[in-house]
């Protein structure tokens, strides 16, 4: 099972956390920016080549220190579809550095659409005779207000391909409570959809003691997540809103089971954006980058036991 | 307020339908589909290249009988970039023949990201000093599961460009009323979703008596889609389900208001699967598809007053 193997990743590099890949165009050094501006424009295609650019610059300097990689969809279909083809070049380059790739596209639909996002970013199109792989991610994130036939296409694919998905449970924004929180007899709707995930996915269980449909669970609402650790004992937890928006280390504590398991910290901003902290112009992104990440991991250690 | 443009185009066409461009490959007719991998081999590019043929054979026969058309971004994506590449060009060229394109994406993120999904979708990205569109559509579907701070970033949109959202309020998948039923407090989730929805959106009311945040509500639970039309004054509907999926005309009536006015119904494979139909093997798609429009326009003209 593929949640095996990023439990695996995490052990190896006794480092539970995700770099998340959100490029926009201010985060990207002046210099790397500008080269492609001089190549090919003011075009979409430069902005494209530029965040490829430095996403591989980002990747070979994180591939030892981090397991997994997870690139925000928004910011590439930002640039059309130049900018979704540096998505799937980014795919591709962060597996081949070894790095679990998680493909945060949040997608949803009724369960004949949701098999052709599932076979998009998980699976295999066929044309013809060719069986060809449209992006090829370890992972997905997806989103369940459809219910449980909008979810189980990506569990058959997840199953047959050795695949992974995160479905929102309880997100990090300040809105989040909004929907989320409202009272659904005696559960809150967030516990209602992470019971909801549990009970279509317990076929799924791997080694590591987790299923396939992990949660996506906002380290801003740490009392939230910690009944959710409690309640959902095989499902790996992806956590977002540490750092830039506001979930601190000790936050993020309870997202961990007993031994130090099923769950992964995401940091996007911080890590991608540390160059402009050091004065030089972005001259020492992968350094400063590297060093961000390796910073977070040795935070969040302290809290956690990573064996 | 581009929801008047669609009720306008509604209204000159007498048609308040829109046709889905849902391709797969085995709804292309085999001629294109073959002259297409012979020019580039079994390939994503073939298969997108393809699609594009066959969608604007559909937009020129078509684009005098339908207001609007619906691509769901899900079988472009399918086909990876390049099949994001045929969405973008069918967006472009359904836009030149007059239609009002509905990009059915279903994207949904916290407040920073639903900012980058509104920009690619509805709005403009700046490369240096162009500014320049991603994708171009007049609307697109949204999930409101993350409240209202990520539907405000799409609103801001909309406004400012004139453009106009749905969000996902009742879907008409079997299990859509697995959480969107659930009853929270004395309303179900649904209904709190399109209340929701209805606050934001309430200064956005446009000439047409409806805002720029539309619904989606499904043709299959017609005894919903009537509660939520009287409900809902301001909220122009999107309703898939209708032919395929077992909703029929007399069901998508009571999403009208008294008028005939404020809905617009979908219908996608009936429309491009209709050669199949006609023992012509794909050499009629055109005719076929318009005869199917045309049929589908005049069963719900019975049951709907459109001016």
């Amino acid at each position: 099972m593929s949640i095996d193997r990023l439990q695996q990743l995490i052990r190896n590099k006794k480092n539970p956390t995700v770099a998340g890949l959100d490029p926009r165009p201010e985060y990207v050094p002046p210099e790397i920016l500008e080269a492609c501006t001089k190549q090919y424009g003011e075009t979409l295609e430069a902005a494209a080549e530029a965040y490829y650019i430095f996403n591989c610059g980002l990747i070979d300097a994180l591939c030892d220190v981090v397991p997994a990689v997870k690139p925000q969809s928004a910011y590439y279909e930002m640039l059309s579809w130049e900018g979704v083809r540096t998505l799937k070049r980014t795919i591709d380059y962060a597996k081949e550095k070894g790095l679990y790739v998680i493909c945060d596209a949040k997608r949803n639909d009724i369960g004949s659409t949701a098999e052709a996002y599932s076979e998009a970013y998980l699976g295999q199109v066929q044309v013809g005779s060719q069986s060809l792989v449209p992006f090829g991610s370890d992972s997905m994130t997806v989103n369940a207000y459809l219910g449980s036939d909008g979810i189980k296409p990506f569990i058959q694919t997840c199953v047959r391909e050795g695949k992974s998905i995160f479905a929102l449970v309880k997100t990090s924004n300040p809105s989040s409570g909004e929907l989320q929180d409202l009272l659904a007899g005696d559960r809150e709707l967030y516990v209602a959809v992470g019971d909801l995930l549990a009970r279509i996915a317990r076929d799924t269980i791997g080694e590591s003691g987790y299923s396939c449909v992990g949660a996506v669970v906002g380290a801003t609402y740490p009392s939230d997540m910690w009944k959710l650790r409690q309640r959902l004992e095989h499902t790996f937890f992806l956590v977002p809103g540490y750092g830039a928006q506001g979930g601190s280390a000790a936050d993020v504590a309870s997202a961990f089971d007993q031994y130090g398991h099923g769950a992964i910290i995401n940091s996007s901003r911080a890590i991608m954006c540390a160059w402009k902290k050091t004065g030089q112009n972005g001259a020492d992104y992968q350094e400063a980058a590297r060093a961000e990440a390796i910073r977070m991991r040795d935070e969040i250690r302290q809290y956690v036991t990573v064996l």
